[in-house]
């Protein structure tokens, strides 16, 4: 009875959610310490995870005037698929973290959502599982020590049904995370990366990764991708406009400007500050998506008028689904999509294309 | 008696103000808390709001030298009428949410200042009663679903003796204001937009607003409007400066910087930003009028030398008439006068004309 | 014996300064609150004489390497006088106010100390009996609707010994210092502008400045002053370089950048921001002095290294004649001067041309 | 026993420590509140010290994509030797005030690092019993106004094994540091500067400071240093371009970039904002270090990026000394490696070469 009622206030607190920080100040209260402080934090002094909203907020549109938006289509292609929005859930590991419900309620409501889910090599809960959700699921891939267990995650998400692979390239160590150091942050019993053999998510995170992910990553390698699956294939973590350009000359389907919320290296540029040089360098010939900093439907307007096709959602989907279950995470992708329909009938955009031909100005400066 | 004598009392404590803010603080402490942040709240985080301000708080004027200041005229010309200076009160809903003589008194106070009064669609006195104040009065016009109601209202609003209709664009659906949503504030019962029909102003604002306005409004609806009043037309809510230049291109007789004081979309950039830009584009074919962010004549003085020909005050004016009537109107009216009087004499400018040919340096930048 | 000991304990106190912000501390403890906030004040909001200082702590000097700078000399030509360091006192009201001596004791420290004082129209003590301190006095003019005491001034001036005459420029009328304004700031009884009539002393400061000063003071004055003086006239108040240009043109043998320390039109633009313009305009056609934040050696430097002659050093020889009497403001110049040698031997300057020829870097940019 | 086990607490302690912050805060709580303010502090009102900090914060770099860092070669040749990392301990007087093993524990810290020493000539610890420490040991060498002990000095480095020597610049006089002034803050007797006479440490630091160096230093002295040891020849506190190609003219051997921690001049603009200039200039005629804020591997990274060959580290290493005596610095020099290896295996460089290549973005505007 207790778990019915709870989960009948939580419904009602989504419902008075009017902003994604809401789901963030709940599922801070919610979740143990460490738990919390392993989904916030950032590396090092969280500089850059501070700089991520920073350069975010210095972005200011200038709105165009006199268009027609009673009709506004969010609707975009990602990697073959039509998402309801320029949006997706960022891949994250560990959802069974932060509720026991984990990959699949937040898979299941990025379905209802119309938004495609990436799921984690790290995930809590299988690919196989995740893709009974029913929307479009990207895997995630690490670049693992074990070459015959990534060609075998390979195999599976695409037998699964996923419609991309997104390789991490941006941790080939793990970065320094000084809260998790600080609580010597381990996972709980219960939390398990399925994907992985049970000897490999021993003691912390940061210990296990080091014996798990291979640093050896490089560009040969993607050749081997290429060849082990059919999958789309975006690479997640780029920054320097060299590296995107070199990317999209060897025909990857895409590419995520990131930084990985801030997680990895501390002193490492602001995701959005990047974003711009990347687009103009790689001038069309893949899709550029973007994430690190997005909390809301009007940092997806910037990084649409910076020139992305798209964002991912990382933490802000862990706080809708710590506070409120699959209809946190409902919640959270609902005021996303209201405050991204809002946000582009503002700025006189109705659709996409138009987003991404906004002029901008820069708060921080006072200058267009 | 009580009320006569709290007239009294408000009637000396406006003799105690000395800037804008000392209406503010006031206002904050009689309005209800719901009302106030109606009043004073912007959209989202408020960082629109905040970088208004910003923007023009690092414009810093460099005085001309030895200029004789004896005479400072602060005329100018509105749409056809001379103001006493180059200052209008904005558009604003509702008047009498905030003291029941509404837009009566504060029409009142403008025509006495020798300033033009803008009464908006949303007013809660009528186009007429407010014509009755006998001061310069413009009409706004938000464009309505109705499309015959708004045909009636030019027409009352040309009968009535306005000079000059406002027609306000950044509004095709209402900003997300976070004060009200979690208030879910609504209008209490004796306030009405009485310009509209009794049906549509029930519930939220988000949510007759919604019912109400439309949002297909574009350029060929210039036309229409063109045909329905003899007026000078104004655009409201222009930054983009290729908006600026067709609306000039296309003889509107003015237009507005402006990004609703921050109240429309967060993360729209600043309005002062933008205005230079703007100036320039338009090259002298129509006035450019300033608001967003204006509380005072220092503000006033930045916006000339920014190239604007006037500013609308907005929040001041409302700030005036929660804490003192028509009499805090006065007083609100006679602080920007007095202020705007001792900016141009302090900076060498004997008129308007010398004003716009200031240089400005950027206090956040440390540049001239 | 009480006033005896307190001189005494006075004495030991200077000697425990390290910095002029410690005499401002001790000032401020020691003046009434209204004098001390008509001391300390600036207009408006304060914020131009926040951005003073925010202008001047953005200037990074590079010092120059391997200069032997045994030898520093710090003396330079001002107006036909060697002062003893690149520093005067400016012109202020009233130094009774803060303390029983007056302008007679900050006068003979400026003289101990070998710098110019510069003695204010509005002064409360005898551009006679300054003079007998034995410095070099300057006469600071402000343009008062009495012609004939303005003549009478000058020659009052030049037969007292003055070596240069002051005409600040930026006084058209009293800036809004809201401070004063808010307590209705007046002299007290035993305090004069003893140069003026007894009548033109009466109310706020506001009111009497409004009575006695000439906003007509125009460029064609100036003839009218040449001939009413032999002395050196040097403009105080130029921020425009289009001023400064025509100032050199004209002749005046000197020009001080400044806003009046932010007391006059708050928006106005760092006076440190604008030096450097000045400067360039000005081509070394007449030197160009400085003042508006000082507050130490170091600023010195800084105003030096952007090519300024000369600073006026202002509010801090009211701290030291509020909190120590004529030894308080010994102390004050003995910091400037001990600061200004250790700013310049670190700077590898053994001269004030070398201080003249320094990089200059902006923290506030990060860029050289 | 206690010493033993409080020793036992110190190693436990140090194992808990993530970052340097984590020794500056057990030092703080250890030291003497005017030990720690004179290892603390800087010059004047520390805004060069601040600036310092904020300088590098701002500082984004944007990782290369795909790069295999299995390994990482952190080594490089500093004046002939090879050193573990691009590190060296700066050189600082007196270590023997924050711990009694001074400099002893230091040097065998950083020998154990595979990182130089440099010994101060105002080391509490004479180079002779530094150098059996065995590692490499530069020695730091202010301009003593006795040049016959100048001579003695050099002699004795070169005789002790040095391989540099460190010709410390930016000390013509001491700066004005405001905490040890205030404190009159002198050495306790059992600290001295053991390679001077026992005459030349009476006193404050300020006080012997004056009564030791000599101001004279100048470009032409470098010959008589020259003639006086074999060693390569380093200039420490270069900020000037023009005096960085100078030096590089006349073939010294490396210079540093560094502005003495901020302890010197305050209003010196940021080192770091100096360094890219000064590497771009010198044009890879010799090596450029740098010092002043580094407190990390990502510091180091960044200098790296800016074109340093190394930086030096101060402060950090009297933390650990103070906090945990030769465990302690070991415990600091471990934390900059692990820092430093896991911010170039995160930024995609296998070594230091690719460091250099790094292309950066400005924290503080936004922009690539």
């Amino acid at each position: 009875m207790t778990g019915l009622k709870n989960n009948l206030q939580q419904a009602d607190e989504t419902a008075e959610w009017h902003c994604l920080a809401d789901a963030e100040r709940l599922a801070e209260q919610r979740l143990p310490a460490d738990v919390w402080d392993y989904v916030a934090g950032g590396a090092g002094n969280e500089i850059t995870m501070a700089a991520n909203r920073a350069a975010l907020d210095r972005i200011g549109v200038l709105p165009r005037a006199l268009v027609d938006v009673e009709d506004c289509d969010t609707t975009c292609d990602l990697f073959g698929v039509t998402a309801s929005m320029p949006v997706a859930v960022a891949p994250m590991a560990y959802h069974r973290l932060v509720h026991p419900a984990g990959e699949r309620a937040s898979a299941a409501a990025a379905a209802r959502a119309g938004v495609p889910f990436a799921v984690s090599t790290m995930s809590s809960t299988t690919v196989e599982d995740v893709a009974t959700a029913g929307g479009a699921v990207w895997f995630q891939l690490y670049w693992l020590r074990d070459r015959e267990l990534v060609a075998e995650l390979l195999g599976r998400a695409e037998d699964a049904g996923c419609t991309a692979v997104l390789l991490t390239i941006d941790v080939p160590v793990l970065g320094r995370r000084l809260r998790d150091a600080r609580r010597a942050f381990g996972l709980p019993a219960e939390v398990h990366a399925v994907h992985l053999g049970a000897d490999l998510h021993i003691g912390t995170v940061a210990a296990h990764t080091g014996q798990t992910f291979d640093p050896s990553l490089n560009w040969r390698d993607l050749e081997w991708i290429r060849a082990n699956t059919s999958l789309p294939l975006v690479l997640k973590g780029v920054l320097d406009p060299r590296d995107a350009v070199r990317a999209a000359s060897l025909g990857v389907n895409g590419i995520v400007v990131s930084n990985h919320g801030g997680r990895q290296l501390d002193g490492v540029g602001a995701s959005a500050a990047a974003l711009r040089a990347v687009v103009e360098q790689v001038d069309g010939r893949c899709p550029v998506l973007f994430d690190s900093g997005v909390r809301g439907g009007v940092d997806v307007l910037r990084a649409l008028a910076l020139g992305a096709t798209a964002v991912l959602l990382g933490r802000p989907v862990l706080w809708g689904l710590a506070s409120g279950g699959a209809r946190g995470v409902d919640a959270v992708l609902r005021l996303v999509r209201e405050e991204l329909e809002n946000a582009l009938r503002l700025s006189g955009c109705p659709d996409l294309a138009a987003a991404r031909q906004l002029t901008l100005c820069d708060h921080g400066s006072g200058r267009i």
